[in-house]
């Protein structure tokens, strides 16, 4: 007895992370009700991101340029790499103003039994970047999960086989938790307590 | 730092109901790295929607047609119409499947501070109905706040004057609750031992 389009909308809200059926209903109604110019910006930024925004060819970040804005700084070219999973854990580090150097994005970990691979995480692309000889020390911010942490020391083999020196964020992240919900506090003591791998 | 255009996708989230700064990140990210063509579908089911969807000429619910589904059946022409706050009631009571009449949906409810009154909330639509004689009971369905108490005050009023016999939704609601929430049981409930008023 639905309305067909308001019913497609309500579906289509469920693509989002964390909304079940009586979340998305409530979406559907409170823009229908309340604030449709809000749904339309909101559908124009949506199809506009989707269709320009894509990866950063140096680091592999979101971006809908060629390379990022942190890529394309000269100021952010000392040498120190930092790995991270994700386009959210560039941001969280970004926000604690810790790290001036540049990220190598993963878009994910090794996972072998999803098929996820080193080519899928683009190492090929990392090796490339530690042979040129640009890193001077690579630190591996990885989630300290089991899969982060095999990613890191897959990398960290990689890197002490190229001669550059690795550091792993270590003091301050809670086992089994995710870089991106971290504090800024706790987050800049793990980048200055760092270890060497 | 961040790409223009995913600053705005994640401002753009903020406009759904209970989405803060982090969820409304979460989103951005979730669609861009894992779900492009839903994110895409999304887009387009809010457009359409937005730009489709009006009110019911009978009922005022939201509806792509002239008038709902429920005010064309011919089956629902029962004589017994509910009036509801929002059309997020009209599904929560049809998934109860305890009512077979016909709905009027207030949009809202009577609030004179915000400069909310009989007509804001179509109540002019509503005494012409209850003048024509094709209601014979009001049930009212207003949610049991201040403001739903008052709106049904008001329409019971309304339908004493016009001869209609009025019953109100009592047992099982809780106070200050909210009708949307409710499961479908306490509702049903609530129908059977509706009280005249
Ligand atoms: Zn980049
Ligand atoms: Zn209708």
């Amino acid at each position: 007895m639905q309305s067909p389009l308001i019913q497609e909308l309500i579906e289509a809200f469920r693509v989002l992370p964390g909304v079940g059926p009586k979340s998305a209903q409530r979406m559907a109604y409170h823009l229908l009700e309340r604030n449709k110019s809000g749904g339309l910006l909101l559908s124009q930024a949506l199809s506009k991101a989707v269709e320009e925004v894509g990866h950063c060819s140096l680091c592999r970040t979101l971006t809908e340029e060629e390379t990022c804005s942190i890529c394309q700084s000269a100021r952010r070219a000392t040498g120190e790499l930092c790995i991270v999973e994700s386009p959210a854990d560039v941001g969280v580090i970004e926000q604690s103003g810790i790290f001036q150097g540049q990220y190598f994005v993963l878009m994910g970990h090794l996972s072998p039994i999803d098929g996820i691979g080193p080519k899928q995480i683009g190492l090929d692309l990392l090796e490339s970047r530690l042979s040129d000889g640009s890193v001077s020390e690579l630190i591996i911010a990885t989630n300290p999960t089991v899969e982060g942490e095999a990613t890191a020391h897959y990398i960290q083999q990689m890197a002490i086989k190229q001669g550059v020196v690795v550091s792993r964020l270590a003091q301050g992240i809670p086992m089994g938790g995710e870089l991106e919900y971290l504090d800024s506090g706790t987050l800049s003591q793990a980048f200055l307590a760092r270890r060497s791998m």
